[in-house]
């Protein structure tokens, strides 16, 4: 990356970069990590959203691919990708109708909180068609979905169960609470509490004869707590690029997670007239703003500190004795938090020695082929 | 927008959603304060990305438009709207030869803070083209772009009048700072502020015989203290949609700016496990961050407060004695800060009446119609 500034010379900024190499060894190192535990690995493409580093996913190992919008899987499932599993659970006909037309192209596993759900799949999987893979999400402290206790989780895989047309496949808890805690005891406690959950609960379903073939969940903050299980499959998704929240994130040993910053917004210096700053073209629009701003940076000296300046806009206060930047010059600012700065961009420059790739970045809301009004 | 549930009943969510005949009201009143004050409108394109809007805010009187990147101004000039201003000063080569080309299609404004600029501009202007009008970018207290003092000011401004190939066109000053300042006093001070140092700048200016043609700025929270001048046109931008920032702003008075919340982001209740609270399929990636939450609600329980719960999901708690919401109802939700959260979106759902259109939100980062990787 030390010469970024030429390798992307002619590259428009702002502009999103990704570090191959740095997120091969990304990739690599979660494969071995789950490869020595013996847990199956499900990477999240929410984070991503790229054909592309799913498949090199798919390469290193993984089992599957999870997903959070419809419209993710669809993109997903058409690229060939195997074993999607949809994370989040859907409420509208419409939907369901787009993933059981998905599931005739390729197995897809999607999720259901509520019986209502249940009843919507079924209505929409025609029984001469393969059957959908449903699995119980479970609220496992998030409290934001999934059933809230454990006998109205059994009922509802007993729903599933109940019909043809749809394969009880397992469930879900994910701890999102738990994964942006910095504090190891913290988030130990929170994750052992996920954990405990999805035990008692998939001990209540043999009880009554029903399998859990898969228990899913999972993030990159907690990987290392739950590749000892319950979890059959981690659902990790910000390990390929790290970013400026999970790298506040601590071991007891103080040590951060074993994967290395890939993802950046190179920005270019357009402002110099102020003592010990610099404003450079990366603001709201090129980086998300939930959570930490860019803390890493290549190109300009070290200890500068980014603050944001407005949609088009960000400001680098510089150490007293830096020496200036100058107008024009190339900054590489490592992302604030991953996924939704991922989703402000149309593409990712893909640096790969001296080489640049354009990968796109799909299913962002309401892309249309239309470049003019068109009428519903 | 009472049966927006029925209007846009075939709309996939989260949908960004316009109420056209509410963004008309906000042109026209605008319209409206401008023209009993003798001021110009040059509305900010960087809010809506539209060139549908744009045109709106032309026909209503606007005589020109402004933009905050070469993309935008790119999106601008080919639909053929007239009198385009590039507020933000740009530093790449490449921009500055975009710029040039696009001046020769119609004749283009740019700001520019520092003589490097200058040259650039200069540079890439042919002496038998048409000449490229350049405005002096003025700090007026944000401390992000613009000269910091009157005198190199002044300089930049006559080494832009010594080319020919340049001319000359006026200062702008954008007082970021006040605009979305709540308390009225400390929001006049700031403004004022930044009033005077134009003022200043430009009788500076007139006794070298330069004369500042516009003297450009302002904002939706400052307009109404700035259509006094020494402004000959206003930048306004979220006076169309309003936003849960803005809502905050109240003037001596106590009442808001005079136009109302015309953008909403449609979501859908996709969990209801747990008492008074429902999940909504809208978080972090369809509504910004920067900024209060969404604070208004349709289609849901009066007194119901929104929290953002990931990427795709945000929580409404619900008033103690509310009926409960429903799997699948929809909800509208006010947009959280505008500008952002357009840039969301690759389209509005725009409600005419009984109809629905869809206007493209164009000029996002990197796009690019190649859907599959390509090598730069």
């Amino acid at each position: 990356m030390l010469r970024f500034d030429i390798v992307l010379r002619e590259v428009d900024t702002p502009a999103l970069v990704v570090d191959l190499a740095a997120l091969k060894r990304n990739i690599a190192r979660m494969a071995a990590i789950a490869g020595r535990s013996g847990v199956k690995l499900r990477p999240h493409a929410k984070t991503h959203k790229s054909i592309e580093i799913a498949r090199l996913q798919i390469e290193a190992g993984a089992i599957g691919i999870a997903c959070a919008t419809v419209t993710e899987a669809e993109m997903l499932v058409t690229a060939g990708l195997p074993d999607v599993l949809l994370t989040a659970p859907v409420a509208d006909p419409a939907k369901f109708a787009r993933l059981a037309a998905l599931n005739r192209r390729s197995p897809l596993k999607i999720t259901v909180d509520h019986v209502e759900q249940v009843r919507a799949a079924a209505d929409v999987v025609a029984l001469d068609h393969p059957p959908l893979a449903v699995v119980v999400d479970t609220d496992v402290g998030q409290g934001r979905t999934g059933v809230t206790d454990i006998a109205e989780g059994v009922a509802l895989a007993r729903a599933i169960a109940s019909y043809p047309q749809l394969r009880f496949a397992g469930i879900q808890g994910f701890a999102g609470n738990a994964q942006h805690i910095p504090e190891p005891l913290a988030r130990r406690a929170a994750a052992g509490k996920a954990a405990d959950m999805l035990r008692e609960f998939a001990a209540a379903l043999a009880e009554v004869n029903l399998h859990a073939a898969i228990i899913t969940g999972s993030g990159t903050g907690t990987h290392d707590q739950d590749k000892a299980g319950p979890y059959s499959e981690l659902q990790v998704g910000s390990y390929i690029f790290m970013d400026s929240d999970y790298s506040r994130i601590v071991d007891e040993a103080g040590s951060g997670p074993p994967f290395e910053p890939s993802l950046f917004v190179m920005a270019t210096v357009v402002s110099v007239n102020r003592p010990n700053e610099v404003t450079v073209d990366a603001g709201t629009k090129a980086l998300a703003t939930n959570g930490p701003p860019p803390c890493s940076m290549h190109g300009v000296a070290h200890g500068a500190i980014y603050r944001f300046a407005g949609d088009e806009h960000g400001i680098l206060t510089l150490p007293k004795d830096a020496a200036p930047a100058s107008l024009g010059q190339r900054v590489l600012l490592g992302a604030s938090h991953c996924d939704p700065t991922v989703n402000l961009h149309a593409c990712y420059h893909v640096i790969d020695g001296q080489k640049v790739q354009r990968w796109p970045i799909g299913a962002r809301y309401g892309a249309s082929k239309a470049s003019s009004p068109t009428e519903l």
